[in-house]
């Protein structure tokens, strides 16, 4: 069912946990996905939602924990003892899922609630998980999975299969192994449904298929999964044992997250924030990047300082100090995009980089020489001063191939040195060719004023 | 089998083909996924990738194509005659991908290549596809499914499964239908795994399922698809009738086209780009928002012109042009991007828009308050001027205020008036925030020497 989540109905709601009137509060709730009561708890004060979640029965309950923001879980979780937490909700979830969220409790918290599991084979598997750094295939993998010998015929196998399914939610493949427990192949759904009872998996199973290992990092997992168009991905263990297997669904929100600090970074947003976080954290977020803005804007103040006769003789030149700092940020910005999503999504090719920096040296000849020559046409007609009018054009022709020819090598230089190729396109590169552009605009004022005048 | 593409991998291919070498070509190529040759195809000239290509099997050559880029795929199928193209290529595609590549054609070629389509069931079904609009439920989904009676038994449904999955490479799930093709619910592999072989279809099936409309746009199934967690998406027309189903490797790439979108939008770049593609589409996809750029920075010209008395005597004040400039540039976006990123991925919240510009009024509050005293100290003990001191400080602050309030609205206004709210992120905003920085700027300064002198 979809649903539409309007301020009505969470006022109506609201009422309805004032009045504590829990047989219509859980009515209202009734039918909704897991994801859409997370949501829903979004919207409430942290003393509603709590009182809310503990009429769900414990499964929804857990899958509502699942689905809940990081920060909110935290706070839900802090004031449960760590018995309930394992017995009513770590019990309902899959391993991988269980581990994200045993993995954000405090150190202590965490062993307690590992204690208070009873199901051994899941608290080993939880444990297992929490070995793997969170940003790798093992911290993205679930152990659950259905896995076959490649010696048994389709009849055991089925019977397997029937047997693991019970602790399955949905079976997408099946995997096949050796006596070893090391990954042969991958057997699908359809192999298993035309083949005959007597046949063996060994004669039907498809070897060919891609697999992780545990250490591949997470980026790297989502491009293999893109690319191959996967919807999951196999983990193995360095001599080829099957480990875990990664769905699709938590790779979506790997590639999201990657694109969504790309373009924070850009904006120069240092910290994962959404509007609906506290105007604090909001602020935070936004000033570590403000304050290198300001800090280089009093670098470009100075700078400007040691021009300040040229600027007394010839105030024009003011005129036009936005304008060459902003066309070299934004030519620099363009550059380092395109080179920063190349990255990101795996795309930059085998062009080397000169042959890359010769590209944008051609792209930014081009465009230098159409945006002066209609900067020289606007002055020629309109400005007073023709010193000022070769002075912006020359200038704006030269600052625009330096700042793609830096806006390039940047985030390529930044991504060899192992730094975030990203942090090339926030308010550092800007600023940089703020400063870059402006010393070529007064020094070739000084040149051209001399000459010309 | 992973691959790692090396130019050397390259350079041997090249000289194969060079030689007219097909059997240690296609030796070469042996076990590479068609991921990988697509991406091989991209390092290569137009008649070596063609020549490549025509070593292939049929059905290899079609995933390819599949993979292969828009672009690419238009400039191969060009010299090929529709009979080829129908019954070599579009032969082996499932629907969807069938309709991707002949939606490409141009409107004859389309004709012809469809009245070549020897199944007519497939020819059916892609004609239906291809009614739909690309960026809808329609126009992502395909026909193949497996879909089962509720009144079959279990046996039956087996039965009718293998008859069907023939057709399809998958099974994800299997769509419970009525007589009238209705879409009445889900039946897991799980649950028919588990049923004994007398058990009627209706007693086993999940009713509640998330289904979309085929007119739903593509990017509420792409929140719809991440928010639920879901690998297959069941698509039905206006009575309920099955359609198709969209499966979450062609929403993937919705996801990512659409944060590089707004990315590139973010950094000025207009068209889907790739570092990959040649110089001048790459000035193309740039001009455009540089000569916004550039008439941005000529109209601030003509408003610092405006003030060239003040400048005349005080030339200090063009120092902390760049400064202000930048400042209210970067907060503008700051506030935009986090609103823009919001309606992407829908996580604004229920917040009312008065709400949310109160919030970043207070965020600019204390960003503001700290910036501007920072920049007071620095100057209080390093400026001559003592009005340019406070001059700058208070406008810093001023600016801060009303970028952040310009930024947060901005994108809303767009998204009301239906706009893609991302314009507000890019060269537009900035030029705006600073024209009106500016005009703060030496406003104040007006006044304030005024006052202190």
């Amino acid at each position: 069912m979809n649903i539409e989540l309007t301020r009505e109905y969470v006022a109506e709601l609201q009422a309805l946990i004032e009045a504590k009137d829990e047989k219509s509060a859980l009515r209202m709730m009734e039918n909704l996905h897991p994801a859409d009561i997370a949501e829903i708890y979004n919207e409430l004060q942290i003393e509603e939602a709590r009182y809310l979640y503990l009429l769900l029965d414990p499964e929804t309950a857990s899958d509502v924990l699942v689905e809940m923001e990081e920060d909110d879980r935290e706070q839900f979780l802090k004031v449960l003892p760590p018995e309930v937490i394992a017995s009513q909700f770590i019990y309902h979830m899959d391993s991988d899922d269980a581990a994200d969220v045993i993995g954000d409790l405090s150190e202590d918290k965490k062993q307690e609630v590992l204690l208070h599991i009873d199901d051994v084979e899941q608290a080993g598997h939880i444990v297992d998980l929490l070995s793997y750094d969170e940003d790798t295939a093992g911290g993205l993998m679930a152990k659950e999975l259905i896995q076959v010998n490649e010696n048994w015929g389709v009849t055991t196998c089925l019977r397997e299969m029937r047997k693991q399914a019970e602790e399955i939610d949905e079976i997408y493949y099946i995997y096949v192994v050796d006596d070893d427990n090391k990954l042969k192949g991958i057997l699908s759904l359809k192999a298993l449904l035309l083949a005959s009872s007597d046949t063996l998996i060994r004669d039907i199973y498809d070897s060919d298929l891609q697999s992780v290992s545990t250490d591949t990092p997470s980026d790297q997992v989502a491009q293999i999964m893109e690319k191959y168009d996967l919807v999951v991905l196999p983990v193995v263990d360095s001599i080829g044992r099957l480990m875990g297997r990664i769905t699709i669904d938590d790779v979506v929100d790997v590639i999201r997250d990657e694109a969504e600090k790309d373009y924070q970074m850009a904006s120069g947003i240092s910290e994962d924030v959404e509007t609906t976080d506290s105007p604090i954290r909001l602020s935070r977020a936004r000033l570590p990047w403000l304050i290198i803005g300001l800090l280089g804007g009093i670098f470009v103040a100075a700078v400007i300082g040691r021009f300040e006769n040229d600027l007394k003789i010839n105030p024009e030149m003011a005129f036009f100090i936005p304008l060459i700092g902003a066309m070299a940020g934004n030519v620099g910005i363009q550059s380092s995009a395109i080179i920063v999503q190349g990255l990101a999504s795996n795309s930059l090719g085998l062009e080397s980089t000169f042959r890359k920096l010769s590209k944008e040296f051609l792209v930014a000849l081009m465009n230098g020489l159409i945006l002066s020559t209609l900067l020289f046409v606007y002055n020629f007609f309109l400005s007073d001063s023709l010193a000022l009018t070769y002075t912006v054009s020359i200038s704006l022709f030269v600052v625009i191939i330096f700042a793609a020819l830096f806006g390039t090598l940047i985030p390529l230089v930044l991504n060899k040195v192992k730094f975030d190729p990203a942090l090339a396109t926030g308010p550092f590169i800007t600023t940089m060719n703020d400063i870059m552009g402006l010393v070529i605009y007064f020094m070739m004022g000084r040149i051209l004023y001399d000459v010309m005048i």
